[in-house]
């Protein structure tokens, strides 16, 4: 009898766990990513602060499927998947499945604001973070350069848009970036006057923290001189200026947008009408309602649980990966699973030096020890012994010295 | 009195001598680079080979610019140089000077072979290094999907021409890559069918090391499989193909090419005739001939010192940064230099693990001994504390676990 095949379409979060749980099983097991890398995302924001390397982010998906007996990598964008004929397409060919995980992420939600589209960053891949790297550090160079006060301000000035982490973690750390790299870098700018504004629709940062949290998320932003605006969103773009609902106008050359994800596109092809965010309903283990052999996991799987849509973060990510690779090994040894549930463990994020905020096995830390928390948490996360090494070097480093050394403006080819 | 300016064009190993010796001496100093870090050359051939990170190899020039007093730091390429006027132009506006240093390096010499320059690969930027090892990783990818074996054989097959210090390096580096690392990545491939081709067209490699250095460099590189062709020289190429001399041609997806160098084209506008290689003749004291305010230093100065003209290294370029620096100050002091000397404090080059030759103080070193001391003098010579500890890290790594993590196929923005 032929062994089985699995597919998993992505190598998030989810995708690896499921992988892991399925090697070795007596199953076929191929790894579809459009990536030779898992990419860990949590520390993308640190690489377009000058932070962090780009490589110490990112872990090559051979070097965990050598581990992985019966699995196979391929290199492929998939195109489409053909749920009634079991195949998936992707631009080098076909391959087909007995059993399929989808785990394909989200993208970046622009809510239809098309100048807003064109003209801001965002970080859901390893190349954003450099380009946003590059284009601060341009935005700076430039500024040197600029005789005319006002632009020279706007050159300085980064329109952070949607408070959740990843705004917060970013506002935290590029206003550090520039108050304790850059100011020594540039001595013939005033970087006092550089700002940082992060703007957030609702009238809270973090939402899904409890409120002390949140209000010291909030305190701690402002007392580093990031200018938080609650109540407020943005409304249009261009290269030179950032217009609110209200009308006001700020001028600035650089806008980041972290105002919300959707499912990954792919989620189009599963045949499912769909939930807000493009997101794929799925039945309580996982699987594509009428589909048991495909299983929805991580960020483009929407599932209720306790009344309330889980959320799309790693960690849900992690354990729907790791459901799914069990439901698939009980499904082949005619066992059943419990349905899945989502253990919450906490969340938590960095908002500059030894400041944090966490909330974990129903406590809640603050400054110091949530920056510890959060610092080994990541590590322990990342992959790769290598990496974490290179990392925890970095963070060491900016500890101590104030000092973020890769404040590198790369290119490709150069210009003639 | 107004403070007498010093421009110096190329943060490369000349110009930060220059800069060093230079700064805090009542002198105004505007560094001048295209990119805003120096870049440690010597071991783009590491990142190609997927054993650094890029940003380990390169260093902020506003990073050492920091502790230069009276020095400025402008991201600008220089499009001309007005000798008479003293004004360098750039894309950003003009700059005057009292004093210039040119230290603008060298780009690849193709030699005119047309196909040659649009198919090969070549090291003289961070970018390219970057581009090779993505291009190299996908090549193998390829050859996974590749059903036609001939085809799978051309794409696992890499041709260097040159027998210098970097085509010798980046063979050894390739095919450990590839023998150790990729063996393990791929067990779909027969990665013993993989093939490394150096091609050299003189009669022996490492031409300036003494007779038993390229001896022991021919013998190991042969041993370690990688097919060296002496006597042969590349005159056609196409994506799929290279073709020599002697009407041979060899199936290949990658063509590297480090089979010579010549002069910045900035040289073009320094206003004299020019030697071999686009190189411009300077005087003793490496000023340009009748123009004392101006030096060439580094790959594009000609000068030649026991009959023979200076090779186009990092070492003669430091010294010469060094020696335009003092010799500026001299000026100033109305006192005068003895003429530019070069010591040779030898030559080296790494071929693999555990083996490197090199020649220095009038001794010769081959095998681990050689090697030990190319690690430490790389390192010696990388700048950054940061990065000598990560490219550190990096090498204890390979040596132990014959490992390289950057195995990483990296992009600009995903394709769609």
């Amino acid at each position: 009898m032929a062994r089985k095949k699995v597919a998993i379409v992505g190598m998030g979060f989810g995708g690896i766990r499921a992988a892991r749980i399925l090697a070795g099983h007596g199953l076929d097991v191929t790894l579809v990513d459009r990536n030779n890398y898992h990419l860990f995302q949590p520390l993308l924001y640190q690489v377009a602060t000058a932070g962090l390397e780009q490589e110490s982010i990112a872990y090559p998906i051979r070097a965990m499927a050598r581990h992985w007996p019966d699995t196979r990598f391929l290199l492929a964008e998939v195109t489409a998947i053909d749920i009634d004929a079991r195949r998936i397409r992707t631009v080098t060919g076909d391959i087909s499945y007995d059993y399929l995980v989808v785990g394909a992420g989200s993208i970046t939600n622009f809510f239809g604001l098309q100048s807003v589209e064109r003209h801001a960053f965002d970080l859901k891949e390893l190349a954003h973070a450099e380009e946003l790297r590059n284009h601060i550090l341009t935005a700076f160079e430039r500024a040197v350069r600029e005789p005319d006060p006002a632009r020279k301000r706007a050159l300085m000035t980064f329109v952070i848009v949607g408070g959740g982490p990843t705004g917060v973690e970013f506002a935290g750390a590029l206003i550090e970036l520039v108050h304790f790299v850059l100011a020594k870098d540039y001595p013939e700018l005033s970087t006092q006057a550089a700002r940082v504004v992060l703007v957030e629709a609702n009238d809270q940062l973090l939402a899904a923290m409890p409120e002390k949290q949140r209000l010291y998320t909030l305190k701690k932003l402002r007392s580093m001189s990031v200018e938080v605006l609650l109540n407020a969103s943005v409304v249009d773009a261009s290269q030179e200026r950032v217009t609110l609902a209200d009308g006001a106008v700020i001028p600035a050359h650089t806008l980041f947008w972290s105002a919300g994800v959707k499912a990954a596109p792919i989620a189009a092809h599963l045949g499912t009408s769909r939930k807000h965010g493009g997101r794929v309903p799925v039945e309580p283990d996982l699987s594509l309602p009428g589909h048991p052999e495909v299983f929805v996991i991580g960020d483009m799987a929407y599932l209720e649980q306790d009344g309330s849509a889980l959320p799309m973060t790693a960690p849900v990510a992690m354990q729907m990966g790791i459901y799914a690779g069990k439901a698939i090994l009980a499904r082949e040894d005619r066992q059943s699973l419990r349905p899945f549930h989502y253990r919450d463990k906490g969340s938590m994020a960095t908002i500059g030096r030894s400041a944090a905020v966490a909330s974990a096995f129903g406590m809640q830390f603050r400054g110091h020890l949530a920056w510890l928390v959060w610092l080994l948490l990541h590590l322990y996360y990342l992959i790769g012994f290598r990496n974490r090494t290179v990392v925890m070097l970095n963070w060491i480093w900016y500890y101590w010295f104030h000092e973020r050394q890769v404040r590198l403006i790369t290119r490709r080819r150069s210009s003639p």
